[in-house]
């Protein structure tokens, strides 16, 4: 079961065949960052397009068992998910709605401060607000996973704290290895452990040691620091690939219609577009370099399975859906 | 199997209790009439909370199989249906959005002329519009029933005609038994009960013969002169109860927000309001006594079965999802 916990591309025919070439089961894919209610819909609209135009590459998955109806029918399963609040702007019953609509992640916030929690890139952090709470106990009923990826460490720890079901950290690595900005400290992450959650090693290059020159064995030799850590059974891939995308987009990621200067988030006015990926994970075709990556470093064939996909899998079983 | 084709009530604990009371299995229920699609998701948020609210009376069922589920929990399994396609607004792929946030039904007109077809109170009937062939086309392939209770004859004629698959009248009478406007011609139902469709008979009083006076014999024998036009497999109940709504409600299903002036649709200036029920059918505890007026008739048990539910958990099996 190969399985990966985010992707944001300019989708396409020739990105879900090298899905399949790839051998992905099934993938977190992002619908929306800063679209409102209608605007999210509208995205989900056009998902409903591919599927229909694509029933032999992919389908829309909403539970583990859809995954694995997908394996068995040869389609790469598709999991929608928030990079932000805003699909629910000020309406808790809106969390009810978008679950329904197949919404299985929802970051609380996207760099910035929410209606819910604070984001990575504010100088203060001031948690959970009142609303946030509400949502994430709504959340937790209808099974909609809570997603700190890109939140501050006070509001992601209280999110962890204040959640009865595990969160997820879909797409970061561990700070202790590149001090990216919203890189994880091990705090976070030994308590995201604790709580049964799960993390996603991204594979973009801003998260990574040396950026795009990041080597594979640094990578694998990071995953397997992170399971001293974390244990075996709490950790996944989340490439955060962003294959195809041209640079406006990365813009509509990082400013949305927030500001009227631009920001540059992880990147900087020299370095303002989406970086070039390492060689050895350009897209979908390349996941067997880290499981190979993985053998390499020593894990065994049932660890390997575990990181590849089989952590998410009873990830799924355990949290889409009512407790 | 009781099940009701349609009420439109101002809902509250004492209704859905009365439901249980009368052994109400499913009710086909209008969630809106005039509202966008912003408005139709709040409206299935108030149902959300209800469903929440009261799970030992009510639950929300999109499939055949659901009703049966929540007969044997003993709940009344609510489907969701829009009196009019403002929901999609112009938008075919909200059709399929609005299939999965629950609606079975959806009327192609309210007594207007809409973007899809002419509603019973033009003076002109053109018929299926461009998109309105077009959304048919979407609302077969998804499983989202077209209902014409609300349509001008012509229109409703070339939906029987050019819809693969059968659709409903869920609230209407003959116009031979009493001649309201929006009464269905022996055409229309001929035409609808030999493409597999489903005719529903209302209990509105502007619907029935003498109005609230109307005779539960003179109801009976109603339907028994339909079965003969019919056959037994294509009617049941679709009882238009629009229990303990104010009169503003009768308002703003007549006018909406299309007019200034006021419409009285089937009503007068001198009854402008909800006309009071027939004495024999006030509430969802009265259906016993239509099943007993049938069996008075000389319904056999099996053909007073098919009209209180069994036909329509039949089409719900055949016309709910994908062909």
């Amino acid at each position: 079961m190969l399985i990966d916990g985010l992707q944001y591309a300019n989708w396409s025919e020739k990105i879900f065949r090298q899905m399949r070439e790839g051998g992905v089961d099934a993938v977190h894919v992002t619908i929306c960052y800063h679209e409102m209610f209608r605007e999210t819909v509208a995205n989900i609209e056009q998902w409903n397009r591919w599927f229909e135009a694509y029933p032999h590459l992919i389908c829309h998955a909403k539970t583990g068992d859809d995954v694995r109806a997908a394996q068995k029918a040869g389609q790469t399963a598709i999991l929608f998910g928030f990079q932000n609040c805003s699909p629910i702007e000020d309406d808790i019953s809106l969390v009810e709605i978008c679950h329904t609509l197949g919404a299985r992640f929802m970051q609380l916030t996207y760099n910035n401060q929410s209606l819910l929690a604070t984001g990575a890139y504010e100088a203060e952090d001031s948690g959970l607000t009142r609303f946030g709470k509400q949502v994430v106990k709504e959340m937790n009923r209808v099974g909609l996973v809570v997603d700190m990826s890109h939140s501050a460490e006070r509001s992601t720890l209280e999110a962890i704290a204040f959640s009865e079901r595990p969160i997820a950290i879909t797409h970061a690595n561990p700070h202790n290895w590149h001090p990216g900005l919203r890189n994880k400290s091990d705090t976070v992450l030994k308590a995201l452990a604790e709580s049964g959650g799960m993390l996603g090693f991204s594979l973009y290059p801003h998260h990574l040691k040396n950026g795009t020159q990041c080597t594979l064995t640094s990578f694998c030799e990071m995953i397997g620091r992170t399971v001293d850590l974390m244990g075996i059974d709490h950790i996944g891939i989340g490439s955060d690939l962003c294959q195809d995308q041209p640079d406006s987009v990365v813009e509509w990621m990082r400013v949305g219609r927030w500001s009227k200067e631009i920001d540059y988030g992880e990147g900087s006015k020299d370095n303002a577009g989406f970086p070039p990926q390492p060689p050895w994970f350009q897209d979908n075709r390349d996941f067997s370099n880290i499981a190979m990556g993985l053998a390499d470093m020593g894990f065994s064939e049932e660890e390997t399975a575990k990181v590849m996909g089989g952590n998410w899998l009873r990830f799924f079983d355990e949290n889409f859906g009512p407790a």
